[in-house]
């Protein structure tokens, strides 16, 4: 509905959904494998995994390159895909996981702990090498935060400009930001998730939330809301006339 | 440029600029005198003239509910309207000048200081009676803000939700919500501005802005991006399919 209402043409890509679908034009088909393994028990993905996930978001990059794509934006639907982006900012920052964990879809506070306490395990088991990105992506990563990293890398690589979405996408920024620090250049941030620790992520890569709405959907929405903004404010740029071009007298006219 | 760009109407009506135009369709006519007086010097207009400038944004609000407008907004342009906005605030609520002045279209440290003077001056002149809300515009308003406070006050009567824009049409607000509190019902604030005082005023309304982009313009800027961004709430109320529409297993399924 969002990207309808801001002209904004969308690309489902399955990077890892645990069914099979039947083809379908609509949904692009990028499945690594039918769901990471749970990282409370060992390495969500191999090494290999955490690279395909990374080279399927640079290639969808390159393809917008050669479609002249002005402004890429990123969205995500995940099961437990919060989970991996706390265990992520964590593993890179050092900062507690109870202090980046939020309730995701709206969880109850013994979940809540319960959820702290599995990151916690999971951070403390596959120790990811905050040195090693790609350890940290293949140890508590998911499918879909590689691909979006590795659509950030290509955008960048690319030189097209692109809007970050919440709290999964931001991590999937700290991850790429991490491979490259220039992808901060090409990087919007949309909208200051209402998900604990969204706000330290932004901070990690030196970007400041267009809008804070309260929203924490995910998919994309925030995405679209800053993409329309961008809009108007190039037409700002472009269209609108100046003081001098009008013919307006200045203050010291 | 952003009322094309989000499909808004504009209507630009004269409260009293000080040059008498030739007849245009594109500028409608409502002026009550060419400019204020300086409220340093006394009141800036007669009560009649403030009554009448009110009664023309009423008026504006009734044609619009005759033309089934379903949300409005408010913008201006006004020389020297931040002091007025400033001092009305002030008037009403006793914050000091020099915490609820800004810098307006850009003045240095030392013009600064002369306006924060100046109004503290036209306050002590002018004595207007915060119990009176007539007196505060008479003493210390702008037709234009008038306007606006009328309009608020005829759409919250004509049950028309209505857009403030920044710190001009806050204040005029906040002269309509003394008038009526239940303006307040049907008033969404747009953008924080990054004019000082415009939180306060927001403060006093209740509300809470939708964003905050350091702008400082006016002119509508900030009520057209706004509307915008309802237009896309309220498509989500009405577009959206929900888990149940869609068929989407709940949490507990």
């Amino acid at each position: 509905m969002l990207a309808r209402h801001y002209g904004v043409d969308v690309e489902v890509v399955d990077m890892g959904v645990d069914h099979d679908f039947a083809p379908l034009v609509a949904l692009r088909s990028c499945k690594v494998k039918r769901g990471t393994n749970n990282f409370a028990r060992g390495a969500a993905m191999t090494r290999e995994d955490a690279r395909q996930s990374l080279e399927t978001g640079i290639r969808l990059a390159r393809q917008a390159a050669v479609q002249k794509v002005l402004l890429l934006g990123a969205g995500e639907m995940g099961i437990g895909n919060t989970s991996s982006a706390a265990a992520i900012l964590s593993a890179f920052t050092g900062l507690a996981v109870r202090d980046v964990t939020g309730k995701g879809t709206g969880i109850d506070a013994a979940t809540w702990a319960r959820k702290v306490t599995a990151i916690e395990a999971g951070l403390r088991l596959n120790q990811p090498d905050p040195k090693d990105s790609l350890d940290v992506l293949s140890k508590v990563g998911g499918f879909e935060i590689g691909a979006i990293a590795g659509l950030i890398l290509g955008a960048a690589a690319f030189r097209i400009p692109m809007v970050l979405d919440g709290y999964i996408c931001s991590s999937a920024a700290v991850l790429a930001h991490r491979f490259s620090p220039h992808v901060k250049d090409i990087l919007f941030a949309s909208h200051l998730s209402a998900e604990a620790g969204h706000g330290a992520m932004l901070d990690q890569l030196g970007l400041r939330e267009l809008f804070a709405l309260d929203m924490r959907l995910g998919e994309g929405t925030g995405a679209c809301i800053a993409m329309g903004l961008i809009e108007a404010a190039v037409k700002i740029m472009r269209e609108m006339a100046t003081f001098e071009s009008a013919g307006v007298a200045g203050k010291n006219s």
